[in-house]
């Protein structure tokens, strides 16, 4: 039989098994079957020689920043989508941002699908983001989005003055994405505390960039990740908890699992690799790390989101890939005015979408941290399930052909990373210089090679990505359990 | 040498030891000493044998609600005090309330003073409700008041629309009350939550008094208790979380206090010993138990406040007096309207006052629950210490003559408890027909029986209680630890 | 391409994805090739179409008792390996049982080989049992047996007297396993809190069945498993415990593993399904569920296990078959002597290597209590992995092609169990009547049919299975990190 | 009236007050009255102007070890009373020790009578420990013992060889303590873990003093603590957990006492002030260090020290004055054989009777980490009523006049503590060279002055001290509530 691709030779490796020796036999972007010795069976238009290396699904990046207006120097889609193919990710989800001032959600999702339509290298889905989550949006378009669109996830901001809810707000959002069947997604950080201590900072001139960690100290995202469960627990609704960095709030999400409720979190390649002391540094290099919440001070913290992604607290592990340029008026030097630092002032945010993927596959895998079933769960498989991708997340007959191919052991020079390597339109990454022992050799959307990185690198381009419309979770749903008889 | 009053053959009580055999010499309004034999020494106005029953502290109630204007048809200083006397107390905190209208403190204060002054039969100070703290109340205001009014607490609201702060304002308190050296007693309750399902409730016509417990779930007092203990962490600053009902958001004070952070807790009677079914009486009887946080429908959240009183996680045992009257419009029949019960509408809370100190003493000492010494730890000596009543809380020479004279074992016939026998301006007391082993024989106020049970009962007078200037807390302060090098 | 099986239009489940309308083709024993379409490609001997039902890796049993001294009447490897294949387990890992008289394990080893030999209907491999762990079996021994006959795992007992070790035998043990790379089951009770309630028991004549469960309390679990977890943190190795049945228990497990510990846990059909009243039978039917850890009281226990399952404490879900027939002198009935019940005298254990696949399958994957990924884990994946079974657990190219397949939704008749349809050679069943919705259709054993419901049922033989020589787990290992300065 | 002693100008404190301004009245050993201006009332053959210091109940060291057979080197009555006043402890319970060989107590506790009697500066009780309880000892001669020596407690070891327990033996010891009404203390270690590691560092000659830390790990106290509180809750018995050092082990006692367990706890002087780098020092210094449990490493065990002191969690302070001394070849020397150190060998124990209650008001009070009533109720109040001292442990009308009198502040030279100011028989402190700035400056043991420090020092003489007969505990006793229907 005829087909579009083989992979020989490949150590495949899903979310449970390793599975060497095999072929992947790929027809109509789709995997059809997998085995050994395919290739004396099949006749493909283009072969590969894995060469024994791992190949792995496709990374799911379930938590980008592409286009929003808070980031106007950061990238595109385009340019993230991108720098994601190169770093191994096929799947980006990005979010279609209501502001306040946004009565109605449809003409921000038709602004998004304009932004991403035909730009996009990799395939792509949005979340969206509810910063006035009035009646109307709540009962009448939501369930048009989900059951037209496919959009299958809200995210919600317990922080950030032009975003964040109260919880009231937050429990009506809640009461319509349990009906819908819609992952929710919080940012947890308690915004009062946050406030306050930012106008004491300042009325103190303490305004450098290292101050924003000062500022967003773990007690506030403890305190609010506290709350979100309560709120969740309350509902009887699953959420996740994004971009999580203290062990403090970890430790909820924790007790939260072992009690049974749907609560899921994410973490991210900056929690794991970055500290605090990355804000101190001259010339307002500080900056380039300026994130919320914050890069953390004490190694502990750092230990805490490694020893959640073995024991299963963390769901997803995303790049919160939200950039803007460094040296920028309108970027991370906006908080610098007339030569005075004002971390207030920062855009928020680092680059990420390109190294997600290779760093964890390096810094973890490759350092007996995680194993490579848990790396691909935590890059793919498990963003799959909790967004409704059906035909995403592993490698298996009938799934899409997304894969990436690594390098077999040795075959690959180790090198300190540099952002002249990189492919976003951002300049600088907070990894500079951080050494990579592997990075995706191939990566291939629904079976076509778009990097290949020892033969051009970027064989790919713009309109290759298509939208995805999205299901309902697998990973988890309302219990039916609820704290007295009252029923939301 | 003359002396005033001796108490001869008491068994003495303190929150550390039991003092068989003891004379208690009392001249000026204070105790000059005590010791064995004394009566042979001494010459007294008046003696008085206590058999060798218990002799404890006289009570201080660190929580009643008197003349405020949300309970209309309660206990004024005059009927409230008069009621407290009867019960043992000789001390009593009650609360000078700010509206949200309320632009200065200077006029509040002074209006309950006009309350109180002349009315009371035992002594009183205050707390101060804030309920909109403003800039010039906090930096000019409280400072004057604790220096020249001895008023050093406040109180705070998470919950009640006319009363309730959001985080921001009570960190702005707490920034004040901490450089002031004042205690902050907040009400923990997620007001978002119970709002929330109130109004759901209320669509369903779920309206009835039952549905009060039902609005106010546990978890609305275990987040928002979290969510304290936080802000008081960031703040460093000592709190007393007021009326806890819940074993788990106990379980949070406890684990504060397991880490050294200066959290303290109150519980009350009713949350010892009455559960939520008390809310389903016919004829709209549950009315009469409607009080918030709730009354809990598990006997383990009642089972939790016991051990909470043993092992040390609740400072202080108050009534949180709250009345009105059962059959009266304006009084807790405010809720039914036309016939239709809408618990929203019901005034909150309970009488208790008079109950007090006995039901502690009865169903908590002699249902061997509780040690003695626990017992005048909770109802006397730490109110004293928490709330800087110097002078207060202790039998000891040179502290006021407060005393209650109990039984001698076997000597008081026990009896049913009956609303009539009771000395508040309230039509009912939750705890009708519940059975007394116990009850003061004597009420001493500085020197002075203003309670004989056994000889015409009342015998205080009106205007017989002083208003108490009060000083820093001995109990708790600021520790200097920080959550990071941010200093409040 | 000519191959040996076909099985079509399959719902492949792994540990971690769900493959929908896949052919499976199996050569000489393994899985050639898993896709779509392949029945078209391929030439199969033989072909079974699964109408599109789940097929799932065959199971394994990782805790099965067969033919040991201290089970008189209970099954056989012959007997109980039928039983295993008839339910879908494919493999199982029985205990060589050193006695304390036994110097050398060598004999031991040669003497259960002899007992499987050509008697095996199913794989089968042998942890061992330490019952006298001296130095010459611990330093010469065990390398010879690890390397020579792949056994790689021991069990170790805290609790009966022919059998248990003191902690410091256990550390001795651990000393040689984290050596050698092997995995230590350990048996958790505390062995004197049950000898010396049994004692007291027996002086009250308390020796009805139901005393076993009384002598058995929860704490006597909770201590021990505690301590083994201390002793294993001591000694950096991995530990499973076996058969946990209480929730404080599995506390201790969930807390570690929070803390990176590598603590695995195992729990049965019993302890999910079971409650200690089923001890209370009249006419000594009690004895039938007489087990250690006792059946427990409190459905609370019984929940927690579920819980375990669903949020990752449990890694393996085991029988612990452990089978003696009831109407026998020498089985259950041993514990009653002249018509006197004595708990102590009835053998220790449960049949049920043949229901544990289906129950977990029928009342946990169609009850929605877990997740067919998290069946396919517990019952065969995790213990693959966890005992060094390389080529088992799951359904790839390559591996051994060991499947059940499933009876498409509405296909089967539910029926209630009948221990007339089992296929040990035990005369009841502790799930007698409990009913089933779904139960193995085929059993495929390498490539072979080995039992086949509708069409006569069982269909392998005697000797078809094969003893498994297994390698290090790829579960986990020791971490390299110690308590202090010490290195074991 | 004419009495013996009046202290004037004292500021009383208790376990719960303070009481400035006192006279406290003594006659006939016991305080006659307590109060203000009593100088002018009574007439006294002695008179003591406390100038306002603080005035304590004398210290009650329950844990110290005198001529017991294992410190051939150490103090006895004569020399550790002697020390024991010169400090402020007016009651210390020593040992009665029995041997393994011992099959009776009642010679044993005649030889710690015929040691005691006529020695003694301060009064003394005896404590048991148990090493060998027959059922002979549990069922005879304990309630003998009980009853006529008002012997009230025993002590039992889980770790040393001629001294430990098993846990069956230490549920027949419960059983027994249990009936009788007996406080049960234990030394928590995990015997078998030390022994195991002790063995393999001789091996690898790791010797030194510091390796006996090494040699015993939190984990070892930590799981021992764990265990014997499970056996506590199982047999419904109040225990003392003697000496603990470390966080882990005190967090079971504060979980245990949070469940409403009667756990209690003790911790010593150098659990607080010293860390195990004392095992370190040159010319086998270290070896003055060695203890069991050992001295811990990280300052974090310190502080939950100080911690477990100020919430609760510790019951009582005692000095656990073991004590050897150093330079002998039957002290520490021991441990030092031809110039080789055996850590096993050094005897175990600190000297500490002396310097335990100035170094908690110098290092604790003084230091703002506890209060002084705290101060008071660890160092006197809770021994006495946790080992039924009545008529001891405050300061009241009726006790014992047993006092300390402080400098009031600034009255005293602060010095370095050097061991050439100590009374005990041992040629060295722990404590050498730590500041003081406070110190007993007068002793007063039933009303008898006999510690004058600035008069002469040692005013009281052998034989002043006399033996208790002890009761009951009035801090707790059994429940009532049971694991499961079982009953002890």
């Amino acid at each position: 039989m005829e087909v579009d691709l083989i992979i020989r030779n490949a150590t495949v490796a899903t979310a449970s098994d390793i599975i060497p020796d095999q072929d992947i036999v790929v027809k109509d972007e789709r995997i059809l079957c997998l085995g050994q010795g395919l290739s004396a069976i099949f006749k493909a238009a283009k072969e590969i020689d894995a060469e024994g290396a791992y190949v792995t699904p496709g990374g799911i990046d379930s938590h980008v920043h592409f286009d929003q207006p808070m980031m106007r120097t950061g990238d595109t889609f385009e340019t993230g989508t991108r720098s994601a193919i190169a770093g191994g990710t096929t799947t980006i989800l990005a979010f279609a941002q209501q502001r306040k001032t946004d009565m109605s959600l449809y003409p921000v999702v038709e602004d998004y699908h304009r932004r991403a339509t035909g730009n996009a290298y990799c395939d792509y889905g949005f979340h969206l983001i509810l910063a006035e989550p009035t009646t109307k949006i709540l009962n009448e378009e939501l369930p048009v989005l989900v059951k037209e669109q496919g959009i299958t996830s809200v995210k919600l901001y317990m922080t950030y003055e032009p975003l964040k809810l109260v919880d009231r707000q937050i429990l009506d959002v809640m009461m319509s994405t349990r009906a819908l069947g819609m992952t929710t997604m919080v940012h947890a950080e308690n915004s009062d505390m946050i406030d306050w201590i930012t106008e004491k900072l300042e009325a103190k001139k303490m305004t450098d960039p290292y101050y924003h960690a000062v500022s967003r100290p773990n007690i506030a995202e403890d305190e609010a990740t506290y709350r979100v469960i309560s709120l969740s627990e309350l509902m009887d609704i699953p959420i996740l908890i994004v971009h999580m960095s203290s062990k403090i709030a970890a430790s909820h999400v924790r007790k939260a699992q072992t009690r049974d409720l749907p609560i899921h979190a994410e973490t991210c390649p900056h929690y794991l690799f970055l500290k605090s002391d990355r804000l101190r540094g001259e010339h307002f290099e500080g900056a380039k790390c300026v994130c919320s919440p914050p890069l953390r001070e004490d190694q502990m913290d750092l230990d805490a989101m490694w020893q959640g992604l073995r024991n299963g607290t963390f769901t997803t592990f995303s790049s919160d890939h939200a950039a803007t340029k460094f040296d920028h008026p309108q970027g991370k030097k906006a908080g610098l005015v007339d030569g005075i630092a004002s971390f207030r002032k920062i855009p928020n945010g680092l680059p990420g979408v390109e190294t997600r993927v290779p760093i964890l596959f390096s810094g973890g895998v490759l350092k007996d941290k995680i194993t490579i079933q848990k790396f691909v769960e935590l890059t793919s498989s498990n963003p799959a399930k909790l967004y409704g991708l059906g035909k995403k997340g592993t490698i298996a007959p009938g799934f899409d052909a997304d894969l990436v191919i690594w390098y077999p052991s040795g075959k690959m020079t180790p090198f300190p990373l540099s952002n002249d390597s990189l492919h976003h339109d951002i300049d600088y990454t907070p990894f500079e210089g951080m050494g990579f022992e592997n990075w995706p050799r191939w990566t291939i959307l629904r079976g076509a090679v778009v990097w290949d990185r020892d033969n051009g690198g970027l064989v790919g381009k713009k309109g290759d990505g298509q939208y995805l419309r999205r299901g309902r979770s697998t990973l988890s749903k309302p219990r039916e359990v609820f704290v007295n008889e009252f029923r939301p």
